[in-house]
């Protein structure tokens, strides 16, 4: 039997009282999230600057005091079996790294859109959103719009042809089940900018890995769901 | 005559000049990223952390007192009209969300490459690399490697394709130009987990937009480099 490349870390908490655990740590995320784009764009003068970075660096302590003792981070399964990803680097309400976004799974027509908002933080060229966010964010959509339909999977390849710059800004992104064959599923997908124009088209090969596959042939039950 | 999509900010200062300037608030940054990623991690009671949400509200209202009035926001031309893009999402030393890569181009046979490590705020599936993370750091490198030679573009098409899972820690990736027609070029390239072996493979076709060519023309003039 293959191994599994990854384990879910358990909580002893059901879906609503580990949401409510992580919202409080969320606050703190969006805080952080402001700061980061004001670091970015702060133009005050260096005794201001230093002073705000030794304060931080204060704040870091006293946060480090008791941390996650294990590598697999941000991702948890909870008593109800559900998959709970508030590190993810795109969706994850505790990642301060993430817009984050708020993605929609359509169950009936296997699909996935999210509405988001780029700043700053995410420039490649001037004033335009860099090339390879656009990938990041296109690549988790594609993931749910696969589970969505029923056919959840890793990505195998992912083909992204970028049509035009996408300005800093709203953005908008869909994803659809376009065929499936046995363990593998084509998704494809769009990204819109502010104007409602498509900048960037998508498509990917999702794969249900052969571990995953074995696990359910073994326990009878399909794996914890990512939602 | 197409109009350029963007434009870039200008500074009055050297790239020495600019980059001194730019290394106080680096600092902050650097700070900023080890925060996020404890802020991430912690599990700290939550009087603790909403006490250092306020903290953290009250620096960003400091920093908030100045900042640049323009949607161009981390990408500036020095007196020497070398392209200076700090605020990148990828490398820009200032901001928080870059991991940042440290990208060294390789002038002589073209090409591009990176070591660098991912943390947990770049976690995908339980202890791996989110598969976006990836497709965002080779479209950076693969973008320098054209530039590096002699043939720049804007990302056209990007093609992942995902062989295994990629632990997170330290990895690298190294790019090179396959072939050039014209203002096509085709870059391929790799990424490596901490062990060496090959996770992503990648193939990217860049193209000099029309923009960009007709003012070479009408200049005489390279566009400023990207650096």
């Amino acid at each position: 039997m293959s191994r599994a490349p990854f384990e879910y870390r358990t909580v002893d908490l059901t879906d609503e009282e580990y949401a409510a655990d992580q919202a409080v740590y969320g606050g703190l995320t969006t805080a952080l999230r402001r700061l980061g784009e004001i670091s970015l764009l702060t133009t005050v003068g260096h005794d201001v600057v230093a002073d705000a970075t030794r304060q931080i660096e204060e704040i870091t302590a006293r946060l480090e005091a008791e941390v996650i003792p294990t590598p697999n981070f941000g991702v948890v399964v909870t008593k109800s079996r559900h998959v709970r990803g508030y590190g993810n680097a795109v969706v994850g309400m505790r990642n301060p790294v993430a817009p984050p976004l708020t993605i929609v799974q359509d169950l009936v027509k296997g699909g996935a859109s999210a509405e988001f908002f780029l700043n700053a933080l995410y420039e490649g060229p001037p004033g335009k959103v860099h090339g390879g966010v656009l990938a990041l964010v296109l690549d988790q959509i594609f993931g749910e719009a696969a589970a969505a339909g029923g056919t959840p999977g890793m990505t195998g390849t992912l083909t992204l042809r970028y049509r035009k710059p996408t300005a800093l800004g709203a953005c908008s992104a869909s994803a659809w089940v376009a065929s499936t064959a046995g363990i593998k599923t084509i998704v494809k997908g769009e990204l819109r900018d502010a104007d409602g124009e498509v900048t960037v088209e998508a498509e990917g090969l999702f794969i249900l890995p052969r571990w995953a596959r074995e696990q359910i042939a073994e326990s009878g039950e399909t794996p914890p769901q990512y939602e």
